[in-house]
């Protein structure tokens, strides 16, 4: 099967500036492939009408669709729609219905008056499809011209999105055959580079459906994509990849499809009826708010106690003096009075803990940057301890790893693993 | 003076299917502005040779500086270096130093034996400046060729810093006249587009120094950038400009160059030397995760309690089950006595709360999503309370607004400021 192909310009001085990150060429392409639209470019020009005439001159001879984002707003240096009609050669048109949706807006909304620059918004190729923006006040639209599709976005992400999701997706869906499919596998205990060194030769010979690993930090995501006529065929191209990926990793595959440790333990949880609670020293409520962040949380998180100071352990969690005094903040027996601590005075089933050294410095007893205990309490008062070496990361990627590793004892347990992590083969971090 | 100026090209799949933001470019964009020279372009493409040519082509008849990322590594679909050399007609050649150096990680930090491919990455232009690659294998390098000066550097983003770090800055720094320099002045309490409609004469007005917005979400840095020949002449262009913002924004300006409240908070604790607590609700742990982000923030937090479930607040923060049962988790009274217990169970002199509703969903009380209540416990016992309505958000932006309400109480009683937020204008909310 053919497939459409797509390029996305995005105008905006503060792209190169680095002011922000090109987040909707990311989101678009996400979207796009989801629609069986590959992406073959990406483009970022500054508010700069010569640059930017180039660059659709260019992508026009090149691609049969083209996507803009950015530079549809009222203020002066918003000259994209300007730039892109004058290069198809259409003009632009007073929209009166847009003009009044736009009027609306800022009278019952921004209630301020429009001002003569904001009329510029309802300035639109003659015949283009409108596709509302209910984030913002410049629509998007598009039209084709020549045998190119060409829409126009506004670039705040929260108005990209809205703008995508009101009209646009559905314009393109509308000339793109089959589908792409994609499976996220994920897994936690080995890094990148190992994960594709064992999976290489798969990785390799496999075009459609492709297998590609991206790393998020601390974890892998394996991305399975199949490009077919249907979803049922897609899948039926996905099911073998990720057999032979759960075969290749064991257990230290969690799940598919789910953004992450906190989710899958948030969702197992549920399922068991179980509440949890955490105890957090060096990840300072790192694992609280992660859980915290997903809807429906409070269903099966109690709280917790972010024990920064070893008074706080003691006085808030119970842990007993003596026992910071002989071993130190950062060991095994407190990370497990932490865990019992937390479980004890929250009440929850089971409880998380994480005691440790982010850095940049090394701490008093000379524990070493990277040294983190995480432990588990569990309902039958059981406790399970795991002892990190994390080495001279960052800070926030000791941070990140020691709350995954504490969610991954969590999960384990719940899941009836061995709490050990397995490694299949080679075991370095995802620094190489 | 003149600028010189550079492009960018992004190579590899992972960017065109969204898997990735490409925030490599951002990175660079940042630095490159740092040093004088002004970015003209971002392009990302796959990994694909046919396009990656062109892609070098077209830039090398542009721009006399051109950057490249990604595609460096050891597997089948790293080919930067091949097409970029072929197109600059500069042939590859084996550098044995580069070659000992990949073997030695191979073999004292990956501990595994170098393949076939692996030496690939030694493989180089003959004469190129090597930049050593700290956070990986694959070295990035640059060459001078028909006038165009070529940085290629490694993709994974720790890899892109590191090679950056380590000699591609210098050799960048080596060309530039003059500096650009920017000052990031920070607001909390209006949306961007108020900030805009209040400064937008003034932004209008603007080319050197310039001065542009940039929304984080519920925060507002205004970024002003001045181009001179010395830093010295530079920063004599941004003051008139800070303090005409300081003019027009009264105290929702809390810093310049400083990341976020947090880190302002941070620093001002210490110059006071107090120490910070903190009892969360609806954030979830946020606070203190932003907080215990920053290094060296053990010296004044002492830790918090996230109290997500009421029988946590009644049972480890202290408050009154009877003040839950009257009014209700979310309710001023409860938001107080949270900031209280924090402080007295941990012995911080100040501790900061927050209760509310996050969403998706309303309370079993009927409180709507996004009413919340911040409050501050100070050091001589007094508390303050802030009602917030946030509307019907998304939960990620309700939770972080709310941590930066906290957090602005918090710098308000540092900083001896009223405690209320008095928006100079319009006060409509960064969405439109």
């Amino acid at each position: 099967m053919e497939q459409p192909c797509a390029e996305l310009i995005a105008v905006g001085t503060e792209l190169l500036l680095g002011s922000i990150a090109n987040t909707d060429a990311q989101f678009l392409s996400r979207e796009l492939a989801g629609l069986g639209i590959g992406v073959e470019r990406h483009t970022a020009v500054g508010d700069d009408p010569q640059q930017l005439r180039e660059a659709v001159e260019a992508a026009r001879a090149r691609t049969p669709i083209l996507i803009t984002t950015g530079g549809l707003g009222p203020t002066f240096d918003d000259l994209t729609k300007q730039v892109v009609c004058r290069v198809f050669d259409l003009p632009l048109t007073q929209h009166l219905e847009v003009l009044e949706t736009i009027r609306s807006i800022y009278r019952d909304i921004l209630h301020r008056p429009m001002s003569e620059n904001d009329r510029l918004q309802a300035l639109l190729p003659e015949g283009a499809e409108i596709f509302p923006n209910h984030a913002g006040t410049a629509p998007g639209f598009a039209f084709c011209s020549g045998g190119v599709h060409v829409l126009m976005l506004p670039g705040p992400p929260e108005e990209c999105r809205s703008v995508w999701a009101h009209g646009a997706r559905d314009y393109l869906r509308r000339l793109s055959p089959g589908v792409i499919r994609s499976r996220n596998i994920m897994s936690f205990g080995m890094g990148e580079s190992a994960v594709e060194f064992l999976l290489h030769e798969k990785m390799c010979r496999m075009v459609n459906p492709s297998l590609a690993t991206y790393a998020k930090p601390s974890e892998v995501c394996l991305r399975a994509t199949a490009r077919a006529d249907t979803a049922e065929e897609a899948d039926a191209l996905l099911n073998p990849v990720e057999a032979e990926v759960r075969a290749a990793l064991g257990d230290l595959v969690y799940g598919v499809d789910v953004s992450g440790l906190a989710e899958l333990c948030l969702q197992r949880l549920k399922e068991r009826g179980l509440t949890l609670a955490c105890a957090e020293s060096c990840t300072g409520g790192l694992i609280a708010q992660r859980i915290t962040a997903l809807p429906g949380a409070s269903a099966v998180f109690r709280g917790g106690v972010v024990s920064y100071w070893s008074s706080v352990k003691a006085g808030v969690l119970g842990v007993d003096p003596a026992l910071l005094e002989t071993h130190g903040a950062v060991s095994a027996p407190v990370a497990e009075a932490m865990a019992r601590g937390a479980r004890m005075i929250t009440g929850a089933e089971l409880a998380v803990s994480v005691t440790g050294v982010a850095g940049p410095d090394s701490d008093e007893r000379g524990n070493p940057v990277g040294r983190v205990f995480v432990a588990l309490a569990d309902e039958s008062g059981g406790v399970y301890c795991r002892h990190l070496e994390l080495g001279s990361r960052s800070r926030e990627l000791i941070r990140d790893e020691a709350a995954n590793h504490a969610l991954d004892l969590l999960r384990r347990h719940l899941d009836g693993l061995p709490m050990a992590l397995t490694v299949p083969d080679d075991k370095k971090g995802n620094q190489y």
